[in-house]
């Protein structure tokens, strides 16, 4: 089905996709420096003139430069080539890090989020070049900290606002509604993601002899949990929605006519019914509406059997998706605060923020939205829907408020590909019409850029 | 300190604490076995006339018999060989299953619950016996399944009735108020253990893309499990209260003369506070009260840094202590109907029982009774005091139901002995006053029996 240099760029996905880069598990650490390594080598095969790897307090960063004519506009490509933790693994069908093609689709942690969109980039890049026709300047900066809140690219990009002068940042790291209904993302939610931890009594207790007597932490903090939302599923924390932009009726009827089916939504989701924030619809609840979501919960014992015990700790990972105007530090500080006072006075909360990011809508008036949409227009013969996404990329605020450029998020992933889950894929169509589409960008940029 | 005897003793305990005869784990059955058949050849060296390996549907119960006179009272002893999980194993300060010496405390999981307090009885009689003294008949069933439930033992009791005929059924598996203030048991609650789990979409998915729009699992049990109890701490469930059996204010003005002191039983646990249902005392809400608690919680991500997922599933395990007159079946049902009737449309919920237990209450007034409050009088100078104890040991009801006879609960473990946590222990002055304790009652039991 596909000719030798699509079955080659396979093959060096797949040696990028085999590197377990998790970069939340200080286990991994060697393999995140591994794949930066591995990328610089490609960017260097591909023709990219200088790559060097940058470091940091943390994972490598891969840095590229290629400078063709001063007077040829600048794209800033900025990817990550660190994943998700696996886990649980037990419900992958093939293994996390041995890439699998079945049902035309690459299975693999990182297929989609984000290797398989960074390595799109790779070979357009090696394409254009090929063929003569690049008329952009290119920097790349690929980072290995995306899933872990991208601290240490924050310094870097602080302190190399020169090097990483640019037109348009270009991130592919978002998806579609569909093949059939391509789409931009003109927003990304921001993000504040803690930890919580309640200590009840100093060791662990037998539920029999004291249960009923100490406060459980599990139990008050499931209470706690239970209190972040009121029966309209509305978050309780005051203050909460004090800075969020309420969208006009305009606005929202526009979202409104976004292709949606909920009943193959919940089908694919096997779900009896959604849920959320009273009053908006499901695109709204991911993508105008700020949310509430525990990622993860313990304490206690949780192995076979029954064990009678009253644990000393509970903890929890909790994260806010945010919207315009909604600042993640003030966020993560009345949460810590209410989520403090909600508690009783027999137990000791900690509250750990992890990190953060803030969020952002850019504006589809752009040189580059258009040569996006145009590139679209051409790759897939439809005029691309522009939509906010739900999901955070913190860098993105970055970019504007550092270095003053506007970021097009143009994502080729699609709901299926379970990011962040097990199994999680990346449709090959989407891979090589990745790669169409992006070549198609870069000249329909540079044609509007150098016209202008 | 001991002498050559008591060292003995010690090591033969510490061979008999190193096995880890887990019963909630199936990867530990080998060493239920062995703890079984190491139990046999200590009570056949210590000149017990019979003793057998009786083969179960699960772990084997070690059961001997010992006939001297028929016109002899008999005494059962029961105990159990099996143990608690040891988890979290990173809080022990010396290997759960090496036993060792600290400040006149043996630390070993098991060491109090039970094995410490099975190896009493197997000292106290083979002293006993060594002295020719013994003027009681003996049977000794100790079983490998007293911590998940002790089904299996259910059964062998069933069709062992001629078997076990006996006077008093004694066993050491519960403790005394304090070595200045030793106590006799009169009481176990009953037990429902339950597991239970919500599931919200088919798979783990992006908390970015999906958060707020789907049912998250772990919020929602959260909210579940906050609903179980009310603003005063009182179990929420329709009928739970219907059968408790109110004490008078007589009955309640006794317990409330039994030596407590509130701000060292909060020092101990480094508790601000301690908390439970309204309008009773400590003691009342770990002895007559019923109570409801989470042993153990789990879902989503729980490892190290940070991943944005909504889970599919999320998991308790949930246990309830019950008083007189609560019955464990109609209380697990309870449990059911209700947790279903409160869980939103849109997630499936599981409830899975456990094992269960009849909570019961032993009278003072029998010849065991008061040839225990004797024997204690003789060793500790002090009359015991009775109390009703939180913990549940289930088969009590079955003794007393299937074969019609009391139970005597002599135990000598202390609230520090952590038993069901890291580093439990039992206290070498308990262990050897123990012994001494056990030879006494039987003495004065004899004694008593044999006057009248």
């Amino acid at each position: 089905m596909y000719n030798h240099n699509q079955n080659q760029y396979l093959d060096e996905l797949f040696d990028f996709l085999r590197i377990p880069s998790i970069s939340a598990k200080a286990e991994n650490k060697v393999d995140c420096r591994e794949a930066a390594n591995w990328l610089k080598k490609s960017l260097e095969n591909v023709g990219i003139e200088t790559v060097e790897i940058r470091e940091t307090k943390g994972n490598p960063i891969v840095f590229g430069k290629h400078i063709i004519k001063d007077s040829y506009p600048t794209v800033l490509i900025y990817g990550h080539y660190d994943v998700q933790p696996p886990e649980p693994l037990e419900l992958w069908t093939s293994p996390a890090f041995e890439p699998t093609i079945k049902n035309d689709k690459i299975y693999a942690r990182g297929a989609c989020d984000d290797k398989g969109q960074v390595y799109m980039h790779v070979k357009a890049i090696q394409e254009i070049i090929n063929e003569g026709n690049l008329k952009c300047n290119l920097k790349l900066i690929i980072e290995g900290e995306e899933e872990i809140g991208s601290n240490n690219l924050e310094l870097f990009v602080i302190e190399n606002k020169e090097l990483l002068k640019a037109d348009v940042i270009l991130i592919s790291d978002t998806g579609l509604i569909s093949n059939d209904c391509p789409s931009i993302d003109i927003g990304v939610r921001g993000l504040s993601y803690l930890e919580v931890e309640v200590t009840g009594p100093n060791r662990d207790l037998h539920s029999g002899l004291y249960g009923g007597a100490v406060p459980n932490p599990i139990n008050i903090l499931c209470e706690m949990i239970a209190k972040l939302h009121d029966g309209q599923n509305r978050i309780t924390i005051p203050g909460f929605y004090s800075e969020v932009v309420e969208l006009s009726s305009e606005q929202r009827s526009e979202i409104g006519k976004i292709p949606f089916d909920i009943n193959v939504y919940k089908k694919a989701l096997e779900l009896a019914d959604v849920s959320g924030e009273e009053g908006y619809s499901t695109i709204e609840r991911t993508s105008i509406r700020p949310t509430l979501d525990v990622n993860g919960i313990w304490g206690g014992y949780t192995g076979e059997g029954a064990k009678t015990v009253i644990a000393s700790k509970a903890s929890a990972k909790i994260s806010m998706r945010l919207v315009p105007n909604q600042d993640p530090a003030k966020i993560t500080e009345l949460f810590t605060n209410y989520f403090v006072s909600i508690a009783p006075t027999s137990v000791n909360v900690k509250v750990i923020p992890h990190h953060g990011g803030v969020p952002v809508v850019v504006s589809t008036d752009t040189i580059a939205y258009k040569a996006a949409s145009k590139a679209f227009e051409r790759c897939w013969n439809k005029t691309p829907i522009p939509v906010r996404s739900g999901g955070s990329i913190p860098i993105v605020a970055l970019f504007k408020t550092v270095l003053g450029i506007d970021t097009l998020l143009m994502g080729f992933g699609l709901d299926e590909d379970a990011i962040h889950s097990p199994n999680e894929s990346f449709g090959l169509f989407n891979f090589f019409k990745g790669i169409e589409t992006i070549k198609a960008f870069y000249e329909e940029y540079s044609k509007l850029t150098l016209k202008n």
